[in-house]
């Protein structure tokens, strides 16, 4: 895509009221723009990052589950039989006929109800079934950008199954799928599967919480055998749950993922039964699997950046290339890097290429190293039949052929 | 996909409650479940036809414009400011702080300001956004499935202009991408161009009518030159705007597009202004141009179905191809099946491999034709090394080899 065609505009200087790295450099480098706290517009830019987040997400997902997209709309009244309609984070609202709504933050209370008129029997067991969807939670304080928004993007997976057991197995096997999407985004080394709070439903969940600074969870990590836990249940106990061991080490996370063993506590409620071999009705075992996407482009600018700006990694970055066209004035050169455009494009190689006449240079070097594009490439009068490529990551530059860079991407 | 794998199911009957064509055989084919009155969600099938058609309409909008991806939640203040927060289809709501709030149901309030951070001068104009997302709309009568709802999908492009002159251009050039959209679908024939009341913000407005007996709406078609105008403009002249012949037919249609001249309406009230080449500031004239993905999707089941179910064009079926595995107790058939299933997922064609065991070859046959893909073909013993193929919309079958059957499709 040319630079000119883009809805994007970089600002100098970061918004004031960006409270974290993640607002600022997004908003500065022109991938959200902020609505008011906790509610973002994602530009062209931030859509772009967000939708191949997705997808990894929904590659990963499909290995064990089908898609499908839930409503928003629910009735009051799912949540007042869950007695989860006094939780303060619930939006509530009014519809047609004075009917009382609220905006789901998550979906138990419409899956159960709708699995309901699906599964009957042992033989349609076990299930699972997600969605991506934005999720609306009235929090009272929305911030670090992306990372605790009142509008937000997340996948969420629900797995039934006919009992205790078969949960346990499914909620095994989904953990390195989580962990199959962190490392194609670069966080696995960063994130730890992490003991927390069951809640009502069970004794623990697990977290998935990458180490940052900029993480509003605190974990502790077992000196001895690795084991990470959430502060919140740490509390109960001073040593390690694993191997006894004392020596717990703190540190700051932002927690990625949660996986959380439901049981029966939402089949109780609908009365959400299958018949199983002996013609006995038994209530059905449920399982929730969180993974929010928006948080985890928030995370990945948290992770991945220096003075300079963003560094995306290659599998969710907008564009592979960024490529700088210098001296435009000039016909040979200008022809030159509409050349090796098109060869780009024709080869579907993902290209900003910055087109711009009235910006310097220099204006046109800060952009790149502010959106962040794996990739640099530039074209003027010095480079002359070469291209000068640099990695967003790497100091050095390079002056190479078309075709050696071509290599390079493959 | 595997049947087995796939979560879905069929009903004999339809739900009681269904009061279309669409919500009838969406429902009865599981492509969508209601949750309430306007309130579905997709099924796996219907998830897959749904996006299907919005990356039909992102194809075509991405040569006018750049995606993006504006908030649901807006400040009340804003729709205070427009004098639109009276209306009855928008849903109020309280956030933290007691914040009011509204469900945006389309986004002049949103874009206009979010625009205004953008554009600045004559050299960033024209602009065009658009985005594809869940609206909200607190609907009195939510009714005919998708045709009418209260959450449901449509993408919203937004334009902005120097002049007026430069918006009749814009608004002049997205009518042909807007028929290459029901061109693709296969609705191009049937749906017509059609004046309509452009409310408070121009003469006219034009909308897309596709005509249909489901629709609640009424076009007028002029029998002299085909001008269609919408029944709610027609009532203040009798005659064609046109040709001034006063032979009008009637009929009924399902407006599936809406396009509109804001003019300034709301850059005045935003107070949007661009610098032009004398250094004089002047208000941004602004269009903006619906279409109602989910809204679409009802439609198409309204005019492609017959007695035995959905008949799906091409374009947008959630697979390619039907393959019924019959006989599978028999070995060499079982064989035969799976490597022809193999071979069409080798070579990337959508496939729904129709492999349940349990179900009679009767079941199977009004499953096929209740889902509608385009392409039926049975491998069973009687086909021995053939493969019968039948077209949905066609009722011979044919005996053909399997390479017979890929020239077909390519």
């Amino acid at each position: 895509m040319r630079y000119s065609n883009l809805f994007t505009k970089t600002a100098k200087i970061a918004p004031a009221d960006a409270d974290s790295v993640n607002a600022k450099l997004l908003s500065q480098a022109g991938f959200i723009d902020k609505q008011m706290a906790g509610v973002y517009t994602y530009l062209t830019l931030g859509l772009q990052v967000l939708r191949k987040i997705e997808q990894i997400i929904r590659e990963e997902m499909d290995k064990v589950g089908n898609e499908i997209l839930l409503p928003v709309l629910v009735q009051k009244e799912s949540w007042t039989k869950t007695k989860r309609h006094t939780i303060d984070i619930l939006f509530h609202l009014q519809g047609w006929q004075d009917i009382n709504l609220v905006l789901s933050p998550t979906h138990e209370e419409v899956v159960t109800p709708l699995m309901k008129k699906f599964i009957f029997s042992y033989k349609d067991l076990p299930k699972a079934i997600y969605q991506i969807q934005t999720k609306f939670r009235n929090e009272p304080r929305a911030k670090s950008g992306l990372l605790r928004g009142r509008e937000f993007n997340m996948k969420d997976l629900y797995s039934f199954h006919t009992s205790e057991a078969d949960l346990n197995i499914f909620y095994e096997k989904i953990i390195p799928y989580y962990f199959n999407i962190y490392e194609r985004l670069g966080l696995k080394k960063l994130t730890l599967l992490t003991f927390a709070s069951g809640g009502v439903f069970s004794k623990y969940s697990h977290e998935f919480q990458t180490l940052s600074e900029a993480g509003e969870d605190t974990i502790y990590i077992c000196e001895k055998c690795s084991l990470a836990i959430n502060k919140e249940i740490i509390k109960e106990q001073s040593c390690c749950p694993q191997c006894d061991n004392r020596h717990l080490q703190s540190k700051k996370a932002i927690e990625v993922g949660n996986i959380f063993k439901l049981g029966t506590r939402f089949s109780d409620v609908f009365d959400f039964k299958y018949m199983d071999k002996n013609g006995k009705e038994n209530l059905v075992y449920m399982g929730s699997y969180g993974i929010g996407s928006s948080r985890l482009m928030g995370t990945l600018v948290e992770i991945f950046h220096d003075d300079q700006g963003i560094i995306w990694p290659e599998s969710v970055a907008p564009f592979q290339v960024h490529l700088i066209g210098l001296d435009q004035t000039d016909k040979t050169v200008k022809k030159r890097i509409e050349a090796v455009y098109k060869k780009l494009l024709d080869n579907k190689i993902e290209v900003l290429y910055d087109d711009r006449k009235e910006v310097s240079a220099g204006v046109k070097f800060a952009d790149a190293d502010l959106i962040g594009i794996p990739w640099r490439i530039v074209i003027s009068k010095k480079t002359k039949d070469k291209i000068e490529v640099k990695k967003r990551n790497k100091k050095e530059t390079k002056l190479i052929s078309y075709n050696e860079f071509y290599n390079l991407l493959r």
